[in-house]
């Protein structure tokens, strides 16, 4: 069966993000000062194929934690479903 | 009234993604060969205040169209919800 993940790896709250501070300081400057506490992450789409979605979620899971996100700093989420 | 914006900016579908393909490409070697089409934007969270959903909404779009994506060679997309 073929699967879509959505997955979004973010900062961790307590953590600094001096990009989204840097673009929080920016909306001001284009007129959007009510604009606070951005914060800016990884939005990653994949496809895969497994047996089912279990198997395609720890799949996702496995990919999260040993490539595309460092667990030190960053947290993810994700969500499949079947195509 | 308080909102919370979730914004995902993605590479278009048409264009080449160098970040993805390189991930895809390593997803062989942490045992994952059935994970395909990687693809690699940005997720983006801000708080906003403002008098109605309507206007929060325009706002973010103005966020995202003037500093957020490249609409050349990005598309956006994103969810509002109040807090």
């Amino acid at each position: 069966m073929k699967f879509e993940a959505h997955i979004n790896i973010m900062p961790h709250k307590a953590l600094l993000d001096p990009q989204g501070k840097a673009v929080t300081g920016s909306m001001k400057n284009i007129g959007l000062p009510n604009v606070h506490d951005v914060r800016i992450g990884k939005h990653i789409t994949m496809e895969l194929e497994a047996a089912n979605e279990q198997e395609a979620s720890s799949m996702v899971e496995q990919a999260c934690t040993k490539l595309l996100a460092n667990l030190i700093m960053e947290s993810f989420e994700f969500t499949i479903k079947q195509v």
